[in-house]
């Protein structure tokens, strides 16, 4: 048996918010390219295109990210699908965002396919954007700002070990909000989740501090047990 | 200048989980469908459908859901897109899945259209479901049982004017754990959105219990200020 649907259809795309954070210059960043085609040729846009029939969005998401930006093995988590009528002057465009939680030293960026240049900007100085990108980016930040309190995310912005300075710092940038760093190191010491390394980090004028990493296994342990992470 | 884009193209439907909190029978409930035409014709399936050309996803959520179930003026959410490539027979369809809270009392449903019975079903005694319909519900459930713990949600599922009694219980539904009922108390009374109504409760055997609201605005005014809320 077969089932006609013969009404016109929307085409739906994907886009990827991809935050890094930038602890030399406090900054949390995200990563945009520059188009090379209509519309909005030159402009800068989220890296992102057309989902294809035989393909999740999930896999249209990382597939549009490592082309246009070289970008791969990221935290990758959808946001929000974005619908309103008149987002797209090609015509109806639904759009899947994702929002990608990258280290910034991992990744060498590169421009591809529909892109003619990538770059990090910080989220206080970014460029004028295509599209609705403008309101998709304010909806992951908010959903960055909401999960980072409750869900162990952060981690995946650092460096696989890092000083408690770091994670503070973390902490405040992506809230905007200074924290108590007496406060802070009591609560966050008392998650067992959070292994002192033995290391301390090279290279620095000041005394050198502890090296820590996330132990993701005994936090989802934890987790399964009731704790409730939050900051 | 026009912009021509001729790849094939997915449909794109809409489908909402809807909540009620049956008080009575201390049960989390979700309206549900069941189908009149193919594919699974006489199965229940949640009340969705295509998301027309001239429309936004809420918008139709809001539309399909009125007219097959004759719900209207309900807390809508989205949830989340679905994509599998094989997620329904008729083709790639793409489902944005919404969840809304309905205060049961409100809503006298009636099937329509596409749905030739409308019921509610427990969520501990869910039947066969149409399409990825329990994963979509899965999601939601998980959804609600995550946001009811840091945003103020449940009073959504209430009656406008509630006992700390049936608060107490609607979280305990949602969350399937018991909650110690003097810290339950002190925590939710330190909440100043919470209003006592000088009311009680009519027609009960027992003691009558104060009667409660709660003060949207007052709680937007607290949040603005960095009140996290927490259960």
């Amino acid at each position: 048996m077969s089932y006609t649907y013969d009404y016109p259809r929307p085409s739906v795309a994907v886009d990827c918010v991809v935050f890094g954070l930038d602890l030399d210059e406090d900054d949390l960043e995200i990563l945009l390219i520059q188009r090379l085609k209509d519309p909005f040729a030159h402009g800068w846009a989220l890296p992102g295109g057309f989902m294809q029939m035989d393909e999740t969005a999930d896999t249209a998401a990382r597939r549009e990210l490592e082309e246009e930006t070289g970008v791969t093995d990221v935290y990758l988590e959808q946001l929000y699908t974005f619908s309103d009528v008149a987002r797209d002057p090609r015509g109806r465009v639904v759009s899947i965002a994702y929002y990608a939680l990258a280290k910034l030293s991992d990744h060498r960026i590169r421009a591809a396919t529909d892109a003619e240049n990538v770059a990090w900007y910080s989220i206080r100085k970014l460029p004028r954007l295509a599209f609705d990108h403008k309101a998709i980016i304010d909806t992951a930040i908010e959903r960055l700002r909401g999960k980072v309190r409750y869900a162990p995310l952060g981690f995946e912005l650092l460096p696989p070990k890092f000083t408690l300075s770091q994670l503070q710092r973390l902490y405040e940038i992506v809230l905007e909000q200074q924290l108590d760093k007496r406060n802070f190191r009591k609560k966050i010491l008392s998650m067992e989740f959070l292994v002192d390394t033995g290391e301390h980090e090279q290279g620095v004028a000041h005394r050198a501090a502890r090296l820590y990493r996330f132990d993701r296994r005994k936090y989802l342990k934890l987790a399964k047990q009731g704790f409730n992470f939050g900051i």
